[in-house]
This record gives structure tokens, C-alpha cells and sequence, in this order.
């Protein structure tokens, strides 16, 4: 071994500990609300029992761990004094009736990252942190990303929000031992070194592209709407076409055009996912109309353009059918690219490993896109077999997580030769 | 007056008749199963008080008048012996929650046209029978045409059919002290000279056209389906366009084909009313799609090609999509011409008193295309205003009924003229 050339852990050991990492996947799976299902919303009581399971991983490993006021389970692997923090990690919680993957397996490969870099034995030139963040679905309080929030300091924000039982975040705070006025000991560092999350995919690209692992390039903004298209309910035999007032025939040629213009766009996505046509009987012609609108891309300028391309769309087709619409903005999400110089590490770690790495878009939000307002981000994404997710068959190739924590451990490895030097 | 010249009662005599017939429907449209509604199915209590009001115009007259198998009342102003009889007529029967005139109008006109024909002194050379029709709506037993079919002898083929308490059609007879076995006693006379009934168009055709009376040439025939497109739920955010299986993006092709070519086809008709998107979020692409679609016209070879045209449609966008297409057929009916005597008669009478009757097809079912099987039928549309129907606040113009009532008065008068002649 050259005296300049990292010490790297034997890619069976790797192997050993992201199998280890799989299997604590599926023990973390049972941890749940509803038995027979994977389901943990915020600070649920099974929060508390992932804490103490992963808790002993970092025990082991000699980290220091802590539960911060939103209740992230942070776990230290201290850096010499002064040093900069090299954030890894994910999320906890999940959907209903989940997987046992999104979100979890970015946690768990955290700490096998911090094991394979430990067995290498050369101490790091920079501290790591693990970070279990305790929300990002958004299932409990209609809100997504409390836990990444709190470290870049916009979580007092959402203190006052209720579940539908009326219980605040604030409340859920307290009930689980914790206060929300130290919110200020939660905020990342100021000049950390950045944050790294793997994730699986939930979508088809990586399968499609035959790669195990793909670098994110950016983290999708999106807009959200719902248009109301109000026309006049009427006989379905005894109205003729040149006197109607359809509005499900103008909310089509909506739709239509959406298909039309996503499929001439590169990397844009639009998508009517509801819609419903009042009053919704075969032989009357139909009222009002309501759907939804989700629109994705990875620059903000090519989203907008489109979206006010699709609304002057959807006017024009309403004002010639003497229908009106109403649009009603739902949710505004700006594009988040991923850090220039954590890709180009992420790409040189693959390389490194003869893995092929292809960028892709995020097209769902991540903590990373949180994180990125105070550090650098950027995300590893794993290939999601049949693109299934946020669904109890979701699954991981192993290989492919083998993959995965090979990749984030060379680049450790190569930001602290980098940082050596 | 010249001898030939047939006795006409004054316009002002049948314009107080004509109010009286709306009077009329005013009072009736309070005998209702549901109160603050007007609500009558078939064979309800609310049936015997409708029957006991108009039997009482009949009588007045000196009309015989008799309750048959299926609950139609038939009120006879009978003729010298062995003439064919003229039947005129409607039903009784309404929608939930209806307005006062659909069907009822062309009852009490029945009535109405009895009166003034009786008051213009010169006994017919036919019979006049009033049928005021049991049920036309389909309500209760979700099947159309119960009284009318009772004339031309399909009625006892719905005698087993259940309503929603497990009550049979046979049960729903005897409770109103009927007796099914006399079914055979319902059928219309074999050489009736035909069938006339005045109906409210429930369409915006002579409203658009300025005319308070219309011919109807046709009623369409129709067909009614339901497509079911089946594709994949996907996440809206991390599934490219390509790889998407989107039933609703199929089916919106779908609907702007059918409102196209319904727009290129004269006269044809062409509606979506019921739409339903699963699992129906914003952010997940749908699974599956079923739609409903109700096709019409007044020629049953422009509908079955535009029909075939409109599933090869979906077929071949479903097939583009990776979606597959489920056809099922809900109703198929063929179109039912009106008796050219007949309509020449309307026209002839309207021209006489100078009224503008344009023709229309008549876009909706009606008991005239079940008469039409046994004997020359015809009908006259009254002017909707705002084509409202099926409603409460279902209107017409008092004008619009003096001219309805006058063109049936003076094609009677021309009908006895011919035969006297």
C-alpha cells in the first residue's frame, strides 16, 4: 500500500455490512402503528423503538448519539476539533401501509458507512454525522420535511400545525419527551462539509437504464393545481353539440395537450392523477368539472413556461365551449440542483469501482433538497425494481445496495485523502 | 261558414282551455310521494290521486274512462261504431325531484284537445282516447315504457322485473287493485288511426330557433356504454413520460375524438357524463379509468359506424399506452322515424294558423316510439325555456301551450274533415 493511497475496507466486508443493513431493514419494518402493515407517522411510539435499535448500531460503533427537538436520532463519529461535519442519512417515517425501504435505507447505510470507514482503521480528517430524520412524508401534519427543516432552521414554522386529532407539532414534541425550545440546537452547522443521501429511486429510469446506482443531477420543482371548469349540466340527448356547454370536453382537451406538451419537453412530467365530472351520469352532459394538475422539471423556467402554456390551454378550450375556469394553486415547489462538486465526487467513487452511475432527476422531493439550502447536497439514488414504492412489495436488488455503500464509502474515502493532502 | 268548412272553436276559447290545462299541472304537481317535491313512480299512492283529478275533467266531458292492467288511465270520447280511434297522450309518471310538465303537459291536452273538439259541436267521425301513460321514466323498476308497452303487447315481459324493495312489477299491479291477467285488455285497437302526444322538448332547439312549437321527425336511437381503460398507477414525480401507462391519458384522447366527430356528424350526439379516475391523487398517475359513453341519432347506420369509429379510437390510444380497453355495452336502442301522414298533418295545421313548427329529432325516448310498432305516431315539441327539465324549475310559455293546443285542435278538425269528406 502507497502512504497516500486511502485504507479501504475488503469490498466482502462492504458486502457483509449492507447485507447486515438489508436485514435491518426488514427487522425496522415491523416497527409499525397499524400491525400487518409498515406504517410509522411522526413521532409515532414506534419512532421510539427504531431509536433504540439503530441507537445500538451507533453504540457499537463508538458514536455519540442524540435525539434533537424535532426528535432526528443524530449519531457522531467526532472529527478532529474543528473539523467540518460530513452529513449522511434519511428518514424514518413512512407512508401508509410502506415498504421497507424509502427512507430507511438511507439511515441504515449511514451507519454501515461509518462501520466500513471505521474498519478501515485510518481515522477521517472530518467528522460524520448520521441523520434518522423523523419526518418527510408529510402524512401526519399535511407538511413534509419537519426533521430536515430544523436543521436548516425553518421548522418553528410548523409548531402550531394540528394533526387531525388537534394535536399541534408542538404538542407531539412534548408528548415524546422532548422541547421544542431547543429547536436552535438542532440547526446543522454552518459550515459543514455537506450532506449525502441514498435513496431508493421509486421510479423506472435506473431499471431501464440497467444501472445499479445513479448520481441525482437535481431535485425536481413542481407545481400543483386544481382547475374547475364550470359549464352547464344538460340532456345528453336533447342537447346538441353546437349548444352545449361541456366542460369535461374542455377539461380533455386539457388533458391532451398536458400528455402533448410533457411527451415534446425532455425531462418535463405532467400528470392529471383526479379528476371528477359532476353530476356523473351517463346520459346527462356534465356540469362542472375538477382535476388535478402536477407538473415536474428539473429547471424552473421550463415549468413555468409550460404551465402557462397548459393554462392558456385550458382558457381557450373553456372560452370556447362557454365554460369558465378557476384555477386554484395547490403547491409551488422550486428545482433544487445537487451540488457540482459532491456529483463529480459521486461520479469518480462509481468510476472507481467500475459501476456505471448515470445522472438522473429526482422527480420526487428529498431531504436533500433541504439540506442544500445550508450545505452541499447531493443524493445516490438505488434502482427500484419495477418501479415500486410507497407499497409493501417494494423492493431492493442487494446487489445493487452492495453497490450503493461502495460508492458512498470510496467517496468518503476520497474526500479525506482529498482532505489530507 | 260554408258547409265543408269544419266547426272551429274560437282561439279565445282554447286559450282559456289551454291556461286550464296548466292550472292544471300547476295543482298536479303536488301529488307527490315525496314531500316539497314533486315525485311520482309508477304506481304509487300519489298515481290514484292523479286519476281521481283528471277522471274528473273526463267525466265533465262525458268521456268513459277505465283503469287498464298496467295503471294507464284511458278516458274515450267514442266515435260512430266501428270507426278507429285517434289516442292522444303522455304519462303520468316523473323523475325524482321533477318539474311539472314532462309528460303531464300532454295528458291534460289530451283533455283539453277533447274539450274543444266536443265544444266545436260537430261529433267526429273517429274516437278520441286520452291514454295518460302509468309509467315512462324507468324510476322504480329501471326499465322504460311500462304503460305504453302495455298497448302494444310487451308489457307482460316486465312483469317479474324487482324494484328496489323486492317488489316485482306483478305485485306493484295487484297492490293498486289491478289484475295482471288482464293484460290482453291494455292492447291498442289493431287499425288505430294513430298516436299524437305533445311533450315539453326538454332541449334548447326551438328556443335557439324562435319557434314555439316543433315536428318531431325522429326519435334517435342510442347507445350507451361503458370503456373501461386499465394502464398502471405510477408516481407522478419519478416516472418519465415514456414509461407511462396512463389510462386517463388514453380515455382524454378518447373524448376530444368523440366531441369531434359528433361536431363533423349532423345531428349526431355524443356524451361523456360519468368519469372515474383510481386511486384518484394528484401525485400518482392512475391505474384505471371507466367512463361512460352515450351515443344518438336519428339514423341507426350513422351511429353504429360512428360508434365502431369512436372504439377503434380508444382502442388503438389505449394500445399506444400499454393500456387495455374494456367495452361494455349498457343499452342499445334503434332510432324510431315518425309517421309522415302525421307530421305532414302538423305541419299543414301549424301552417294554418300561422305558426312556425320547425322540424327536429328528438333526442331523448318517448312513449311514441313504442306506439309507433302498432299504428302512425307522431309528436309535437313544446319550447323549453332554457331547456331546463327534470328539474323543479322546469318552465313553459303559456303562449307555447295555446299553440300546442291549437295545432292538435286543428289537425283533429282536418283529420275529421278528411274522413267526413
Amino acid at each position: 500500500m502507497k502512504a497516500d493511497e486511502p485504507a479501504r475496507p475488503a469490498s466482502a466486508d462492504l458486502s457483509r455490512l449492507s447485507r447486515a443493513a438489508l436485514d435491518l431493514c426488514a427487522e425496522l419494518a415491523t416497527l409499525t402503528e397499524v400491525p400487518g402493515q409498515t406504517t410509522r407517522t411522526y413521532l409515532c411510539p414506534s419512532a421510539a423503538q427504531m431509536h433504540t435499535r439503530l441507537r445500538a448500531w451507533a453504540d457499537r460503533l463508538g458514536m455519540t448519539t442524540r435525539l434533537d427537538a424535532v426528535g432526528n436520532l443524530r449519531s457522531r463519529l467526532e472529527g478532529p476539533p474543528g473539523a467540518p461535519t460530513l452529513y449522511l442519512g434519511s428518514h424514518l417515517d413512512t407512508v401508509p401501509n410502506a415498504g421497507a425501504y424509502d427512507g430507511i435505507l438511507g439511515v441504515v447505510l449511514g451507519y454501515a458507512a461509518a462501520e466500513a470507514l471505521q474498519a478501515g482503521g485510518r481515522p477521517l480528517p472530518f467528522g460524520i454525522e448520521v441523520l434518522a430524520f423523523s419526518e418527510e412524508e408529510g402524512v401526519r401534519y399535511g407538511v413534509s420535511f419537519i426533521g430536515s427543516r430544523a436543521l436548516v432552521g425553518t421548522a418553528d414554522e410548523l409548531l402550531d400545525r394540528l394533526d387531525r386529532e388537534g394535536r399541534s407539532v408542538r404538542d407531539a414534541i412534548r408528548a415524546f419527551g422532548l422541547d421544542e425550545t431547543e429547536l436552535p440546537g438542532a440547526l446543522a452547522e454552518a459550515n459543514a462539509l455537506g450532506y449525502l443521501e441514498v435513496h431508493i429511486e421509486q421510479g423506472p429510469v435506473l431499471q431501464d437504464a440497467g444501472a445499479a446506482v445513479g448520481v441525482v443531477s437535481s431535485i425536481v420543482g413542481q407545481s400543483r393545481l386544481t382547475l374547475g371548469f364550470a359549464g352547464q349540466a344538460a340532456h345528453a340527448g336533447t342537447t346538441p353539440m353546437t349548444l352545449r356547454r361541456d366542460p369535461l370536453a374542455a377539461a380533455a382537451r386539457f388533458m391532451v395537450a398536458a400528455e402533448d406538451l410533457a411527451r415534446a419537453t425532455p425531462g418535463l412530467v405532467a400528470t392529471v392523477g383526479m379528476i371528477e365530472a359532476r353530476p356523473g351520469a351517463g346520459n346527462v352532459i356534465p356540469g362542472e368539472v375538477s382535476l388535478s394538475l402536477d407538473i415536474r422539471h428539473e429547471f424552473d423556467a421550463v415549468r413555468a413556461e409550460a404551465l402557462a402554456a397548459l393554462l392558456d390551454t385550458a382558457e381557450r378550450e373553456a372560452a370556447a365551449r362557454g365554460v369558465t375556469l378557476a384555477v386554484i394553486p395547490r403547491m409551488e415547489e422550486s428545482a433544487t440542483p445537487m451540488d457540482a462538486g459532491l456529483r463529480a465526487g459521486l461520479h469518480e467513487a462509481a468510476a472507481g469501482l467500475g459501476l456505471a452511475a448515470p445522472e438522473l432527476v429526482s422527480g420526487a422531493g428529498h431531504d436533500a433538497q433541504i439540506l442544500a439550502a445550508r450545505m452541499p447536497a447531493a443524493m445516490l439514488f438505488v434502482r427500484s425494481p419495477n418501479a415500486l414504492s410507497h407499497h409493501p412489495d417494494e423492493m431492493v436488488n442487494p446487489e445493487d445496495v452492495d453497490a450503493a455503500l461502495a460508492v458512498v464509502v470510496r467517496l468518503i474515502e476520497n474526500l479525506a485523502g482529498g482532505a489530507r493532502a
